[in-house]
């Protein structure tokens, strides 16, 4: 399992009329935790794509539990459960600063060639890279 | 059946590097599917807020079919297809302006009481207004 | 002189807890209106990419009139009040349906070769399509 | 003088297709270097809201001077260099990782009574709190 915490302020930009963080802004709190797992490699996310790889996502399920609010610290776990194939499989949980459960989800990533736009199966520098964590 | 289509551009700044619209864009294309569908109610969403009532997400999905480019016209199609009792649940389609499925989705929102930020039933003025589509 | 006028609908998303539109989306209103104003011109702004030039700001200045609210509709008159040589400026005014002004602004670009990213003259085909404007 | 430092990574939905973070982005980041720069204050900037206080934005300049890029650490140095009567001017400048500088700017807030949304002078808290840096 590869699993990383991240950290990070609510913004005022995030939130909307209601009060509360805006339901768009989570794919990007889901990103950035994405981020940071992604750091734990020998590669970091901005590494793939110089190396002709994007991992666009093909899937995302969010359900928010209770409201995040601005000047929070929000902490989102980004894990991977299983070694990927063709796909990434990254769930997410994001508390609050009282440990309060905010948000959790899911995102399926696709690998694709930065030059054709085509799916590939994940590219072997990124599966030894992975495999010593299952 | 409660179903409204909406058109507008893909705006530079929803693009990411990849080249493409970026995932966090598409929760922001579900709500403008979304204002203009309630937009066919007596009421509008904006003054749904103003009655004290207020329709945060409680659940998002979002399969991602196809990318979305700068400039092109795309098309949000919002959809009630069950008469709410406690929650609302509209399904999405966007297509560009080839025709093309480019993302498909649903959310979930719950009705609370802007005050007590508490859920409550359906509001009956909105229940008798969408009794009529179903 | 060349200008243009577009109209759209304020988003949710586009809200903050303040119950209004945040600062940081009329940077993203202004994109709409000049790339409205673009397309006037033979070729709109997305195939000046397509043809390697970039038109990257180098400034921007806003001024926040008077605040915008959700599902209003708002007006963007963009306007190139000058040929542009190195550098074009484009001009703003938001306006709100009843005409109250709600923000004015001017932002700089410059062009710039996409492949090595360095400043360049306006192409001549650009040119020639603006020269009879002014 | 008040001046704070903050220090945080670029996100992949801030870039647009240029490869770059979109300019609309910059405002956000002038508001995540406000907000730390409040938060030396007695009061940080989310309580002012609670204490019936907005300090909504009446202008704002930005300068590009640079790109910044996905995953770079990016440090906003946010600065008041005048003690405030009835508007908060704050400037800013935002530095790469390797210490080039990205964009510079400055704000201009209003002090508002969130109840009336009409102009106040600086409330006495925030005055008192204030001077001694100055």
């Amino acid at each position: 399992m590869l699993s990383e915490k991240t950290s990070f302020r609510v913004r005022y930009c995030e939130t909307d009329q209601m009060g509360i963080v805006n339901n768009g802004v989570y794919p990007n709190w889901f990103e950035v935790g994405r981020t940071e797992l992604f750091r734990k490699l020998a590669l970091p996310y901005s590494k793939f794509e110089k190396k002709g790889i994007f991992l666009p996502l093909v899937e995302m399920y969010i359900k928010f539990h209770s409201p995040a609010y601005y000047d929070e610290i929000v902490t989102v776990t980004a894990t991977v459960k299983e070694l990927p194939s063709t796909r990434v499989v990254v769930s997410y949980e994001i508390h609050n600063e009282s440990g309060k459960l905010i948000a959790s989800g899911e995102t399926t990533q696709a690998f694709l060639d930065a030059k054709t736009m085509r799916p590939i199966r994940i590219p072997d520098f990124l599966k030894e890279d992975m495999e010593k964590y299952f």
